[in-house]
């Protein structure tokens, strides 16, 4: 039997909050899940060995992967550069070495997501042509398919083109990885109109304006959840601040409806006929089914998952790197930034 | 019967979705609730007049009130600078003179936002000492008190002492028209520790950090929902992101958890019988109980509605600007816009 071309994973098995059960558990059903997939399992070795089979990772599946030793975890007590000194040997810093050394074509970590910034961006490094590398939100919509929005973390006071360049990076990312087809593209602004917005987002919006994308032109507040957009292009600043509170949102309300419920003997009793609706209903909101955010514009493929991501959505993520390695969304990057590059000279040109 | 301190207001009758019915409904629950409410009633005399007794303004109450002639309506096809020459006898325009010339303490209206924002700038005026007047949004809170996010809309690119200026507007205004005691004010960025932030937002924290009042610090993303701040400042670019994807992030969850409750027929069943537990946790959301927004920092009084207000939301808009003129939340502005100029003066000293 001829070996299939394997994508190579490094998974941070140390990261999240369930500990390293959860992170095994998705390793097995991604294992089961992707006969082309080979992974990385980058932590404690004498926490992962005598965990596997209990998790599901014997015969087949165990000879797709190997344990990757690293000493240390970042935790969430620590600065996110703690990787650059005291944590050389933290599973997070291992995983991004065996990106950059090309064991693996990606890494996945649901653990200190600034400490996987930082090891994406300083380990890895940027991919040529990319200013600045940015962190992408999948969130989920409630009309059936996501939207992208980005970028939510890295990069605070950003000039136009970074903005152009999220957009370009978010097109590729919901075409190839999320199956998007021809996804329509917006920059975050407080009208529809293009005279709307800030002198930064007016440029970004005339950079993009020639590009070869569906491009929407300036995107509001609400597009994030009720219309049309697949990706949604912002300062890092406002990203990180409409994603912390939309989570904050989302779950006040769904758990401020649990309680309510909860409260009296109706509610109750209507609440258990409704559970199963309801789940069905949540699931809708589950950021799990994609896996994570991942890290654009960096030399290899970078997931950054949920710390409270469970075995699904470990899986979900890996299935997400694995996808951009076999599409090669960082070639169709650079194609992008190349192009991008090519008008404004042109532009300035004129 | 010595006549009481009649606090004076300019209510816009022909703004609203729901036209002047909905409107004078609100007016007569406020002037059943509050003896010292004065009402100028602006619009159309012949579509307010034989509205009048239908919506219960009669007798005493009918007494508490005098209709301001105003011949046209903005409507949401105009500009908002609209109000500044073809529609200079509007009901918003008209409205905020009434305001200018003396005759009114305050203004409410629940018709064009943009044209009610230019109205109460221009015709109004801003008050000395503010830089920039800030429109401000009452969140619901799922845990009782609401918290004040400005500038949600007037100002893009501001600056530093801009948006210190606009937290101490939101103090003056949740402590004297919410009636929140010492309210604790914070600056939207993107993590807790001071350093976090943008260079804009870090100076706005130096400019707070000595004002009398309850300061917090930089507030996160999650803040607006699930922690303890009262007040959050922000520039009006991200204040409007905000508010308008929280809006419909919110809709869209009550809205499809509807949807999905319909789509089967345990959820049905169920349904009904959670229904008045439900409309209970719905009502926690209502913006309608605080009324609208107001618009801080100008001469006088000005509160900017929901143009889906029911009368209880234009009822609540009323009390607003009653509370703000008998509080003299202006006074008490101008106090506080002195303090921080005293301070940053000082500060430049040293």
């Amino acid at each position: 039997m001829e070996a299939p071309p394997y994508y190579r994973i490094a998974l941070d098995v140390m990261g999240g909050d369930h500990g390293p059960g959860a992170t095994l558990d998705g390793a097995a059903l991604a294992l089961s899940a992707m006969p082309d997939l080979y992974l990385l399992l980058v932590g404690d070795r004498a926490k992962i060995e005598p965990r596997l089979a209990r998790c599901g990772i014997q015969g087949e599946l165990l000879a797709r992967t190997k344990i990757v030793q690293a000493a240390s975890v970042v935790t969430m007590d620590d600065k996110a550069t703690a990787i650059i000194k005291e944590k050389r040997d933290s599973s997070i810093r291992v995983a991004a070495e065996c990106v950059r050394g090309g064991d693996a074509h990606g890494m996945v970590s649901m653990g200190h997501t600034g400490a996987a910034m930082v090891a994406s961006m300083k380990v890895i490094g940027t991919l040529p042509g990319v200013d600045r590398p940015c962190l992408a939100a999948i969130f989920p919509s409630l009309r059936g398919t996501p939207t992208v929005l980005l970028d939510v973390g890295a990069n605070v006071n950003c000039k136009p083109e970074h903005i152009a360049q999220f957009a370009l990076m978010g097109d590729v990312y919901a075409e190839e990885v999320l199956g998007v087809k021809n996804p329509k593209i917006g920059v975050l602004s407080v009208g529809e109109e293009d005279g709307k917005g800030s002198k930064i987002t007016r440029q970004a919006l005339d950079f993009l304006r020639n590009q070869d994308i569906h491009f929407g032109g300036n995107a509001e507040g609400r597009d994030l959840w009720d219309r049309d957009f697949d990706v949604i292009a912002c300062d890092g600043f406002i990203g990180n601040v409409v994603l912390k509170s939309s989570e904050a949102l989302a779950e006040g309300i769904l758990h401020g409806l649990k309680d309510t419920l909860k409260s009296n003997f109706l509610g109750r009793l209507g609440g258990l006929l409704v559970r199963s609706t309801l789940r069905k209903f949540y699931k809708k909101l589950d950021y799990a089914e994609y896996g994570g955010a991942p890290l654009l514009g960096v030399k290899g493929i970078s997931i950054i998952g949920h710390g409270r991501s469970t075995g699904r959505a470990v899986s979900a993520a890996i299935r997400a790197a694995v996808r951009g390695a076999k599409n090669n969304i960082n070639g169709r990057i650079q194609e992008r930034m190349l192009r991008l590059l090519q008008a404004s000279r042109e532009h300035e040109a004129v």
